[in-house]
């Protein structure tokens, strides 16, 4: 998501500053600040766009020479849209302190409130800016030194962040804290200078030693004297373990993966978080979404909803229809977006559209919107992308906070958006009483679950990679999945297509008998989904049909399955969790699949031939 | 559709006319029923089920010894539900007459209530029944002969026919006719024995020699004597051309074709012609169907359609949902029928659900009727074979009339239904008007045209080979169209994938670029339909796109296409006709497509693998 970089030492700060903000440009941004501080004063300069524009507007020679201390910051807007008052670095009320920050300040409605009573105006829509007035409040209170403000600041906020804290009343040292949010110190030679960024590729050229902060951990950097690192709750000071950097500047970039395509893969489980994050109180059964709450009687008197999508948000729509139908009975028609346009379909002001797209760009999915705002339907968006043209164009919304996806093959992008989809199933579900309130609260209580059943699901790699090897110069693929899970299936198709160029089609799996079976025989292999849940034995028929014609069968099982362990060439077992949520577990083993194969086959993994991340032209 | 047989001459009557049946089965019947004459009494006996039970029934000797004349019958219900009663053969009111008739007439309700008025009875539905006391009539009134008779009978019907007529009082003849339904005569040696049948296969192991009628004609054939034939317009009588059969029996089933996907193909022409027909009167914008005419309010009160069916019947529902929605405005959701019965869809007694099966017997979409029957919808059937399960099943409905369709691969059901739909759609726009009487009265000549313009359409099968021998090593395809021709890229891939088992997929146009165009290479035939209406530009640039990837451009263009024929590896042109019934002319070349690659990769093209003719299990 958002980039941080940040330089104390005794070059001149703001090529290095800008320079790293470059570096970090890959994880995707929509607007660039730049802090720097010449020895009396703060110069502060930052604008919606790229770090180009940042450059151009910092031509004056002033703010280049200003000095010997500097932070920067590349923005993906969470709260607020992009623009240059929302940009980072943010002031304090003061003028003294300036911070940048990555994540996102969950309690910062309440901060705010108790700020203001106190006096503190706010010139952004921003978390970030509540957080640096809160502590310079604290440190106002305390009369503490800047590393403590920072310190019992962070214990009162709930939430993801990764933050850098200048003071100009104390311009030798640089605060960097992070819980969620990565942060590494790159560390200059006899404590000289010192580097801060979001990943070592901004101050890789500088020194190859660095200090990843662990979660909950705040360090003081000073200035020809080191550095000081101290866990957050409990003040107690640890050793800053200093790392030699092994890799390679793309290999930083990529977190260490071999491509975007895989690292985002296995982003899942924190991009799931990140997207729920908030939004839900499992326990208490409470579903909270601006964008649905603020327009509850649109959904709730809703004739029916039409789900507008392209490509994988396409396949989200479709485990959309079965959400939306099972949990709040409201009729769905999902459409790609390039017929729904050209269609003169039959809409009225008694429908609800909900448009999704990762990029928030998708030139079909933008024109379907103003058709259906120009019939006067009410549209809900679901982007990844803030501030993007359908966020915009839409009269309300949710965004995915899945970060930046790179990777053309959209993997965190599609699980994010079942997610935010399976929020508002149960909003509506619970608000028309079409599920109970132990139905909600056990639906949120297992959608907690998922993220850390991603992460162990992501061990069975080695597995998938031998399955890969075994099919990996396979010709044509089928993939058969039922009810929730026929749109994974599908969806697992698109994946091995899209990468490896392999051609593979989804099912429903009834409809094999409609004509697909024709195609089986002992070369095709067949990916079958078939967990415990949604018509277990009708789908064991259908994989008996296909080994009775020599069809290769691999399976994605529920843990503990006996039958098609019996049946089939391979399985591979998923956790158990509800129906309704499979989806989010099945589809990771065959975004896996199709990873291996490709990277196998030598393809280009994250730019596939022919494709474009996001297709902003019809 | 229907079979008849009959013999006059020195053997045995009783076996010749029943094994005459059994060669006739693959016609596809519901009824079976035969009439001998024992030189005194006539013995008639008929049943519903197969030859082999009417066998069962007619074991007692008098009949099987009955004589050296007679006539027999299988019959695929068209009007009135396949029962003894409305079975063939039918006696006239005196019982002197009797008749076998294959067709329908259309005007007999007209008819009907003047001989009623006239002191005839009927004990059947059928048209057939009519036809008969209409020739007893006649005979009576103009006081002359059963040729004469039937000659000035068949001057006053419309409507379609073969019919095989015997009169007790001149026991040494037969009468025989043809208008629209193919009739041939066996001529035995020295003219003493003649056999007749809807074919040759019943009689070829008699005789080599064969008159096969003309429409328009009729012939009277006498025991020992010989054959006259006439027209029956004109009365003029003409030379009876013998032919010496070249065909083996297998052959003439198929009716010189060498499979029954290539016959049947070749009848859709007949096919729509017959499902239209009586439905519509263009001129007047007259549009008659009892099934919908009946329930006009649930239809027009309808807040949706859905529609619900498997394989290529699903494909036809796409296209009515395009046909609902642009010609009447009502909202349409279309499902598979196995995804739909079993996720607990929302649905009240406000919808009306159309279910499309071409056998009547699809389990699942059987299933589908029932749970939407049981949530109160109103169930409507379009199915091919009468009184099948769901013709039993649904509220009410509409029968294409493509006649029986043997091989697995489906064509004349997928253009006929779509035929059904159209009307229906037709009718609906017209009760809402939500189209004008200009524009109805202009669509209804529209599909007047599409049988003689299909007729034109098969003569471009040579160029259609050799596309086929192009790319008949093809492993994979794509197929690609927009709006009304989505629906058939997708039936176009089927066709293709069920009997050469080459991988093929249809997607909508735009889609390409959301995934599929990264399949594109120098070894992908690309299949689109471009023709002129419909967004023509958008998929110009899809070819664009495709081209410059080097794929192979396989277009469906309308005559006169300037732009795609320059682009384009090949081109195949149809005729122009109205964007919603484009489908019925794009399918064709793709159905003729996959059936000469399946020959020519020498595949079982009528029995292809692993599939059967109707899914009657899940």
């Amino acid at each position: 998501m958002c980039g941080i970089t940040g330089y104390i030492g005794y070059r001149d700060a703001y090529p290095i500053v800008i320079n790293g903000l470059k570096r970090l440009e890959y994880r995707g941004y929509d607007s660039a600040g730049i802090m720097m501080y010449d020895g009396e004063n703060i110069h502060l300069s930052k604008t919606k766009g790229k770090v180009s524009d940042l450059e151009k507007i910092t031509e004056q020679e002033e703010l280049r020479k200003a000095g010997k201390i500097g932070i920067g910051h590349t923005r993906w807007a969470t709260h607020g849209v992009p623009n240059d008052t929302n940009s980072h670095p943010h002031f304090s009320e003061s003028g003294d302190l300036v911070i940048v920050h990555n994540g996102i300040i969950e309690n910062y409605d309440t901060i705010k409130k108790e700020l203001t009573s106190r006096g503190y105006t706010f010139k952004s829509d921003t978390d970030t800016e509540v957080l640096i007035n809160l502590i310079e409040e604290v440190k106002k209170n305390e009369g503490c030194k800047l590393g403590k403000a920072v310190q019992l600041a962070l214990n009162n906020v709930i939430g993801a962040y990764a933050i850098a804290v200048f003071d100009k009343t104390k311009p030798n040292e640089l605060v960097v804290a992070r819980l969620g949010s990565p942060i590494a110190i790159g560390v200059g030679k006899e404590n000289k200078e010192f580097f801060v960024a979001s990943d070592a590729s901004p101050f890789i050229e500088f020194t190859k030693d660095a200090i990843y902060l662990e979660d909950g951990e705040l360090a003081i950097i000073k200035r020809d004297k080191g550095i000081k690192v101290r866990k957050i709750e409990t003040d107690k000071e640890v050793d800053a373990d200093i790392q030699e950097l092994q890799l390679n500047l793309e290999q930083i970039e990529k977190g260490g993966f071999d491509h975007f395509m895989i690292k985002e893969i296995h982003e899942q489980p924190k991009a799931i978080l990140d997207t729920y994050r908030g939004r839900m109180l499992p326990n208490e059964g409470i579903i909270k979404m601006a964008g649905i709450d603020d327009n509850l009687p649109k959904f709730l008197n809703a004739d029916r909803i039409i789900i507008v999508a392209c490509g994988t948000s396409w396949h989200a729509g479709l485990v959309g229809e079965y959400l939306f139908e099972d949990m709040a009975r409201i009729p769905v028609e999902v459409e790609y977006a390039s017929e729904f346009r050209y269609r003169n379909p039959v809409i009225t002001s008694k429908d609800v559209v909900i448009a999704i797209s990762q990029s928030g760009e998708t030139a079909d999915t933008l024109a379907a919107i103003k058709l259906a705002k120009s019939k006067g339907a009410f549209v809900f968006g679901v982007c990844n992308v803030v501030g993007s043209s359908i966020a915009r164009e839409t009269h309300a919304g949710a965004y995915t906070h899945a970060g930046p996806e790179i990777g053309v093959a959209s993997t965190k992008a599609f699980t994010t958006q079942i997610t935010v989809l399976s929020l508002i199933a149960l909003k509506l579900a619970q608000e028309k009483g079409t599920l109970s309130k132990t139905a909600v609260n056990n639906y949120l209580q297992t959608l907690q679950q998922i993220p850390n059943q991603i992460e162990k699901l992501l061990e069975i790699d080695p597995l998938v990679q031998h399955i890969s090897e075994v099919y990996m110069h396979a010709t044509n693929c089928l993939y058969l999945g039922r009810g929730f899970n026929f749109p994974v299936a599908l969806e697992g198709a698109l994946k091995l297509k899209e990468i490896s160029y392999i051609h593979a089609e989804g099912y429903p799996a009834a409809e094999m008998k409609h004509g697909p079976i024709a195609l089986i025989d002992e070369n095709m292999p067949v990916f079958v989904i078939a967990t415990n849940k949604g018509h277990y034995e009708k789908v064991v028929s259908n994989i008996q049909e296909i080994k009775s014609r020599s069809g290769k069968i691999i399976a994605i099982v529920t843990e503990g399955d006996v039958t098609v362990k019996e049946i089939a060439d391979h399985v591979i077992e998923i956790p158990e969790t509800e129906e309704a949520f499979t989806p989010l577990l099945t589809t990771i083993p065959l975004q896996l699949l199709s990873y291996h194969i490709a990277v196998m086959l030598g393809k280009n993994v994250d730019q596939p031939r022919n494709l474009a991340k996001s297709v902003t032209v019809e």
